[in-house]
């Protein structure tokens, strides 16, 4: 049992709290014998405060604290008294003062940590995951994790002011046959049955609105069984949020000031709004991505006009298969070497180039292997069109549109980090709007739904449907900051002729939809509001807020990229009396017991 | 398109509106067609407001008006006007007004519902659960869904306020062998392993404590595959609190404070503080229950000294069989008809009593079967123990322990529902403490945890672990409110050398207990503090806010209690792809591939 009780937390100490006699709990983060005196610097959540065992004033709290190792938990009761001008710590909140310590318990023992308990210390990934009740002791990502506590009670704060209901929905529910992979869970009630947990709760928070709750949020766990990436995690954390009877400029205009207020009360952060509206189309032509990164400018340049014209046959035959050329200018790069070109190359390559070619304008002149290809008027244009200025490197690329906009729009963020075009701490935010509904799937032969199949076409473009549905453009937003899609939305269908259309282009008949969306079809029959939303990845939100490059480092417990938990050993195999009550078996024992 | 916009809502509109232009949105909830004038109660979230289509106003909009039915979805422009004092409805807020319409437009048209959307209506729940998201339309449901937003967001903000930090933990975790049944679901990536979704966060909200966060809390999905009962669901709300450095009074002072702040910003009821404090055993002495409902008194008096030496032998015998004798005074049902009494009997039987003794007493003397068997003196003491006056009826159960709580508890809770005993919109809170910490499991043959295995023990019931563990007392308490256990917690042991006494009492070796608890094990030896939390049944909670009797009232998609989503059909079979992906089979299936 422990007896000295915490009076005041240690980050909190100041010179006004000289003299007082503290009560403290928590961890010994550094300890430094000096044979007379003994100083710790203990810690707890909020800081690290230095104590002092002084023979002189406990002779049994200084040898208790001689048995001390890093890590112990401990309790001390001790004066707060001034340190000597000499000794004040200017690079802790709590420097100006220490404890004299007068009496200490050891509450808990511990073991020497496998690794440093340091921000700074390099240990490898799966070590720190496996013991990750002690990487969370890092300051990092301490104040990571209250970080994204604070960001969530904004997002609540703001959206509760606004009549916005959270409402839970279901974890078990149904699997759906379009989407990404389901994970499954079997019913044991019902033996050959399934749950599916949920890739996101889009059926409900529609449902919701046909309830007439109007206004729904919730801050909710998604689940998506895919091959995972660096940044994508099987379980994630999604603020959803659906409305009835607004419309997108409505919601966007709503979201900018929820993105206003998380920003501000989070990281103190003034966001300019309204935020830049792109077209799919723009984004993609000027930089080739539909989630740019607008802190910076380098934008793609057309010139497959002038390309048309020119002598270098790569450039003409790019656009007389129906493709194009732009370029971008990489201002001050003339002078790159061959190796430092040959790095862009290869990244121009890494997303399908088949080579880079460039031009550097010098004050001699223009250089480069395809210069000579060019006429005076032609170098002319593309100065012209490109800003070009003596000093500056053109990159060039010709292909289909879609390999233009992967490379140029890569060879542009590398420039961008490469060359410090992106200022620190800035936050561009930007609309992505006017998506395309449909996309022709070749292997298919039909069209496909980009988001799904409820989302609302523009009015105008309702009569594409029956002349040319690949250019119909939907009620879909994306909200892009720093290069990152953060959420996505659109206004729903809620017009039953616009669905049939909807289901007709798709291919499905009538049938086939029921199958498919049945008790979603039947709810709509019974008087649905016009709806939308849009749905935020949290995890990603957070991540932007703490200014951190990896989703993991904003996650209490993540997994690693091939879904598993290092630290409880998730997944693990089970007590095959499980899997017999739910009457399920691994497919290769199965096969074995045959 | 729609194009009349909301400028208010329909609930809001009062006389200070008076010659206002609105438009509103909202769902036809009730018409009447007098054939010069149609009104229509328009809904929305907010509320009810008549409408007045007159078609000296609008032709226009009154032949709109007459082709809509209930349900349907309307856009409005009107002006509010005063209603002539004959016609105020005083039952609606809006009853002092109502809206001369001037134009309408129908958004969407609504089949007839399958039930009517008014709270008096008696529809079979099944059906109300398949259409969910009508039955959400009914204002009940949707009062019960706000205050649970309401009630989820004051917990928040008092917990917030106290420092305390919302982490997310895991849904894909793994499944241990201690507790309910797990719901499992199968990696894809590791095939043959499994998930399991939590049953509660315990083991992370530890760690948590091990990690140094102090105070966490998180509103959070649990599951527990268990058969269901009629308050029971496979996935239900938990608030999950957990601390370090705090002692059990300290965490059940914050925990009161907690629930002052909850009830008062939700439904403004002011709970008085402190709670009352009952052991297990007083509770289940005076009670005959852990979860007592103090709402009101009738309790339970132990008469087994008198009934000892009485001349009723099946009072004898139950004593000397190691029983005991209690009885209740049924204030004023001296009068009971043989009939009342068999359906009391009839309840005392359902929870294991072999018969129902009873005593009347009149003011012509004692009356009853029994009657005889005592002497003048022994009625005398009966009277006094049972503070018996003309008119009482006493109520005996003899038997062992268990069966007489059993039995005179529930007879108390018939009583007091019956007789109408308990106060309406009463809250009675209280806390039970010092339940054991083990009991002695026959089947097994070894003692198991009452708890978990990492329930603190009271230290000075420590050295009981080795002369007499079954009277140890755990630094375990439940928060019970008007007979429902809403909320649960312990102080956590942090200390080996109790860990280890544990573990040696439950019979497990330390390979078995590394076996079974090896990371958490592990991670107790980096300097863990003391530690402690509660978790309450969120659904409860709100059950009782909202004075509902029933879980599926407080979850808006709830199941049944066969575990099935009746609204989108789950769980359901599912694409034999998806289960060949998973590398699982049905077992039927398998057999049948034989």
């Amino acid at each position: 049992m422990w007896t000295i009780q915490r009076t005041h937390w240690c980050g909190e100490l100041r010179p006004k709290h000289v003299g007082a006699e503290v009560g403290l709990n928590g961890w010994v983060h550094r300890r430094r014998d000096l044979g007379d005196l003994i100083f710790i610097d203990l810690r707890d959540r909020t800081g690290l405060i230095q104590l002092v065992f002084d023979p002189s004033i406990s002779e049994e709290a200084h040898a208790a604290a001689k048995e001390v190792r890093s890590e112990y938990v401990l309790a001390v009761r001790g004066k707060v008294v001034a340190r000597t001008p000499e000794t004040v710590n200017p690079n802790l909140a709590t420097g100006e003062v220490e404890v004299q310590v007068h009496a200490v318990e050891v509450v808990n023992a511990a073991k020497t940590p496998p690794f440093v308990l340091d921000d700074r210390a390099e240990v490898d990934e799966s070590v720190r995951l496996k013991y990750r009740y002690l990487d969370l002791r890092r300051p990092v990502l301490q104040r990571t994790l209250m970080l994204r506590h604070r960001a969530a009670k904004a997002f609540r704060d703001f959206l509760d002011a606004q009549g916005f209901v959270e409402i839970e929905t279901p974890m078990l529910t149904r699997s759906t046959p379009e989407g990404a992979r389901d994970y499954l869970v079997p019913s044991r009630v019902h033996p050959g049955q399934f749950y599916a947990l949920p890739q996101s709760p889009q059926l409900f928070k529609q449902l919701l609105m046909v309830a007439g709750f109007e206004r729904y949020y919730q801050i909710v766990r998604c689940f998506r069984d895919e091959d995972l990436r660096a940044d994508r995690q099987p379980e994630f954390t999604q603020v959803d949020i659906e409305t009835s009877f607004l419309r997108a400029e409505q919601i966007q205009e709503l979201v900018e000031a929820l993105i206003a207020y998380v920003w501000k009360e989070t990281i103190g952060v003034d966001v300019p709004r309204p935020f830049p509206r792109l077209s799919y189309q723009e984004a993609m032509d000027r930089y080739g991505t539909d989630k740019p990164d607008i802190r910076f400018g380098l934008e793609l340049k057309d010139v497959s006009d002038i390309a048309a014209a020119c002598q270098f046959q790569v450039f003409r035959r790019a656009v007389e298969a129906g493709g194009r050329v732009q370029a971008l200018n990489a201002k001050g790069c003339a002078g790159f070497s061959r190796k430092e070109i040959a790095a862009y190359e290869e990244e121009a390559k890494r997303h399908g180039a088949k080579g880079l070619a460039y031009l550097a304008r010098t004050a001699e002149g223009w250089k480069g292997p395809i210069a000579k290809f060019f006429t005076e008027g032609e170098l002319a244009a593309l100065a012209e069109r490109l800003e070009a200025e003596p000093g500056d490197l053109l990159f060039f690329c010709a292909d289909q549109a879609e390999v233009v906009a992967a490379v140029l729009g890569n060879l542009r963020l590398k420039l961008g980090r490469e060359r410090g075009l992106i200022p620190d701490n800035a936050f561009a935010f930007l609309w992505v709007v006017d998506f395309p509904l449909l996309t022709y799937d070749e292997e298919e032969g039909r069209f496909v739904a980009n988001h799904h199949p409820f989302t609302m076409p523009r009015e105008e473009d309702i009569p594409l449907f029956d002349t040319d549905p690949a250019r119909i453009r939907a009620q879909a937003y994306d909200l892009v900051c720093n290069g990152y899609e953060i959420a996505g939305g659109s206004i729903r269908i809620h017009r039953r002729d616009v669905q049939e259309k909807m289901f007709r282009v798709l291919g499905f008949t009538e049938e086939q939809a029921r199958e498919k969306f049945g008790f979603l079809l039947e709810a709509f029959e019974y008087g649905t509001p016009p709806h939308g939303g849009i749905a935020f990845g949290f995890d990603r939100v957070v991540m932007l807020l703490a200014g951190r490059s990896n989703l993991r480092e904003t996650i209490a417990f993540p997994k690693t990229t091939s879904a598993a938990d290092l630290m409880v050993g998730a997944p693990s195999e089970v007590d095959p009396k499980q899997l017999e009550e739910l009457r399920i078996a691994v497919v290769d024992e199965a096969r074995a017991a045959r």
